[in-house]
């Protein structure tokens, strides 16, 4: 990158928000997935905007330019979404992390891109009120990402996903001008005015603009909540319960499951939990709502999921609960310990699959991590058809590097064989853009039209998602 | 239209489903709006599809010759959308009304754009499942029209609109090209892989492809369900009490209000309800799941409800139930009484506003009416700040068609002032074209940049939606 952009970036940003040194540049290099951990590529240049006329004039001057400019949030992603590729510039978010309105009388907040989701809920307690949607990342990732890639997470089975609570974007399209979706102005709850573009840049991973303010919606917290564990000799038996259940018009806030290399786990690190991890499956079931619905629903699930268990323990106390909660909540962590001093790799941990196929679908993720010799945990949201798979390798293990790799293809392509998708809430990003053919056929030809009318330039994000390079 | 595409098109449907005739067109001429009542515009030839191929090869032959081509559903929309008012084709769908499948075990089903919502929930009912979007038009509306528009209903502060539960859509775009969206053979519940098109297509109208299939999302009956009707000296306690609902953390499945004329006409129409028409508005609440929630859910509520109303009914009784909520489901028929003789006229009949403004936007509206001499009753779904306005005139009365006209004008502009929208869910269409650019600003022109990539030649539903000419 020349002298005279790097001036022209200071001058947007002064000097102090512009990074060119080689261990700033290293740590936009990678973000959690496996590829770029082996593979890093760093930026040029490093801004970090303050406001909506920054990111626009930078845009405007890479347009002009025709440099590659990478936006990120908090680099949680698993799939390089936010890896400069092509070098360039990444513009860093996470400062424009401002809580600018919660108007809690209109059920509404207007945030800043780089607002974290823990920090948004925080501030939302004292108004009994939420922003629901919960990725595995909720501590670390922003809003502005969780938008850009339609994440999602454990209680998107009641409350759907991040594009549920997407009112209104303001946007810098690639051309560097602004425009807010949803109205100029609006604090309406529903509309049907036009074409709903913040549902085009939703999931869209940067591709078609970056987002610079979002109005989402909010719920009420939920008063309390149950838990419901219950284990299963097979797999095919958790299915049942799991199709029981939503034929008993019951509801969950998550439907959670563990194979069996996942409870041994989590007894590994809390052997307190003594998980029965002689059994194939274990469902984790939360339901939420006033402390009267919560105990009348935790009765009517047990009496449904004992049909097919052999082992259920359920609790509507708060105390209790959290500790029934908690074989779920270390399993991300724990996984790690079914091969000691190994690394836990992010690569093919997303698929969804129809609710039918996933017994099928978690033995054959089993015998193919076998067949590579890998060891592997498999948990998710079952009741979505979520599955996350946690192969943990010796990273010095050649050959597990490489078998590591060929398991995560042979994952991807099952899915799709499956009547299923690669990924389900981490989006495409580098990792999967090998798929995007497969999965979409002639739809991806639309896709990068679009794109193209978008940004003619393809500066945004550009070597991601099979759109053009 | 000249012999020769006439031909063209008996060959591609053979010649029972090309209509020509005056009377086949006029029925294709208007919809339930009042602007297309008052000026009706015939297409010069109706085609009758039954399969995508059909569509497929129609759309081509448009796109080849340039002939504006028109897709219609029920023709139960109230904005024209459906309308011809370029000439040329109108395709109609109502006939590819197959339900293709019921995969209950994946909570999905595949259905054909010309289903009758109320067809798809009987056939849903033994399995004891529903497709929960429900406009009031369900039992003549097609979902294919549901989704063209984003129609919502009453239980969408619970539910969500018609977009939560799109999976995926086989399209014909306005080139003939045939592509599905969300995936080529996906059953996955949950998908982030590429753009999200059929969230494009969600709300679009028409103009952007025809949809020939949908996967939808459904979800279990509610066991039963549970009302609070109360009732309001002034409009800001009914505000009061729908804002201290929210807060209280109850998610009613509906919250409806009714103002003083739609009281009055209420009780015109059914003495027995006795509705106590001296107070400035009604709120009725309809809360659904299971017994136990249910009756837990109604006495909370009432007594959140109570310190807002001075006249509050409730029960969880199943005929009690219906009784109550007799007063909104005859509210829409019932406001005819109000002008005996009268036209309901359907324009300025959605708007949205912000919740806090809604006793300003209902007294502003009662306002205009009575400055135009207009009578009307005012009623909606008011958990999310959608109000439908019921003006009914004499068709006769010259004076009077003119006013209500200025009347649904002046409606829309103060539903932009109150940072509101024009329309929540009936749709743009032509008769809300005019308010495009003032509402969305410099957005309207991405929304006509993606029409021209998308339809360069401008064939499918021109006119519509301040897209281009």
């Amino acid at each position: 990158m020349n002298e005279k952009l790097i001036l022209h970036l200071k001058k947007i940003f002064g000097g102090n928000r512009v990074l060119t040194s080689r261990t700033d540049r290293m740590t936009y290099s990678y973000d959690a997935s496996f590829a770029t951990q082996l593979d890093p590529k760093e930026p040029e240049v490093v801004v970090i905007p303050q406001s909506t006329e920054e990111v626009s004039a930078c845009v405007k001057l890479a347009n002009e330019y025709k440099i590659p400019l990478y936006p990120r949030g908090a680099g949680t992603g698993q799939t390089g979404g936010a890896v400069p590729i092509k070098g360039g510039i990444v513009i860093d978010l996470s400062k424009m992390n401002r809580i600018v309105e919660i108007d809690h009388q209109n059920m509404q907040v207007i945030v800043e891109p780089g607002v974290v989701q823990a920090d948004l809920n925080q501030a939302l307690k004292e108004y009994n009120l939420r922003f629901p949607p919960d990725p595995g990342s909720a501590k670390m990732c922003t809003v502005g990402g969780m938008v850009s890639n339609n994440s999602s997470g454990l209680r998107a089975v009641k409350y759907g996903v991040t594009r549920t609570y997407v009112l209104g974007l303001e946007v810098v399209l690639p051309t560097g001008e602004v425009i807010m979706t949803g109205g100029e102005k609006s604090k309406a709850l529903k509309s049907v005015s036009g074409y709903d573009l913040a549902h085009l840049m939703i999931g869209s991973e940067g591709t078609l603009g970056i987002v610079t303010k979002l109005r989402l919606k909010i719920l009420p917290l939920p008063v309390t909540r149950g838990i419901v564990l219950a284990s299963f000799k097979k797999l095919e038996d958790a299915g049942g319960a799991v199709n029981a259940t939503f034929r008993s018009g019951i509801q969950p806030s998550a439907i959670e499951i563990m194979d069996v290399n996942c409870m041994k786990a989590a007894n590994m690190m809390k052997p307190d939990l003594n998980l029965p991890d002689d059994n194939e499956a274990l469902l984790i079931f939360e339901v939420d709502g006033s402390k009267d619905e919560v105990t009348a629903q935790v009765h009517r699930l047990t009496e449904v999921v004992n049909e097919y268990s052999v082992f259920v323990k359920f609790s509507d106390e708060p105390l209790e609960c959290q500790t029934l909660w908690e074989a779920r909540q270390i399993v991300g962590a724990a996984v790690g310990l079914l091969n000691p001093g190994g690394f836990r790799v992010y690569g093919g941990e997303d698929i969804c699959v129809p609710i039918s196929r996933l017994p099928e679908v978690l033995r054959s993720i089993q015998n193919i991590a076998e067949s590579y010799g890998i060891i592997c945990g498999i948990y998710g949201h079952v009741g979505d058809g979520n599955l996350h798979t946690g192969p943990v390798i010796k990273l010095n293990n050649k050959v597990e590097v490489v078998n590591v790799q060929k398991m995560i293809d042979d994952i991807h392509n099952l899915a799709i064989e499956m009547e299923g998708t690669t990924t389900a809430e981490h989006g495409v990003g580098l990792v999967r853009a090998e798929y995007m053919e497969k999965e979409h056929g002639p739809a991806l030809e639309l896709m990068r039209a679009i794109k193209k009318t978008m940004d003619p330039n393809n500066i945004l994000n550009p070597g991601k998602m099979a759109l053009p390079n």
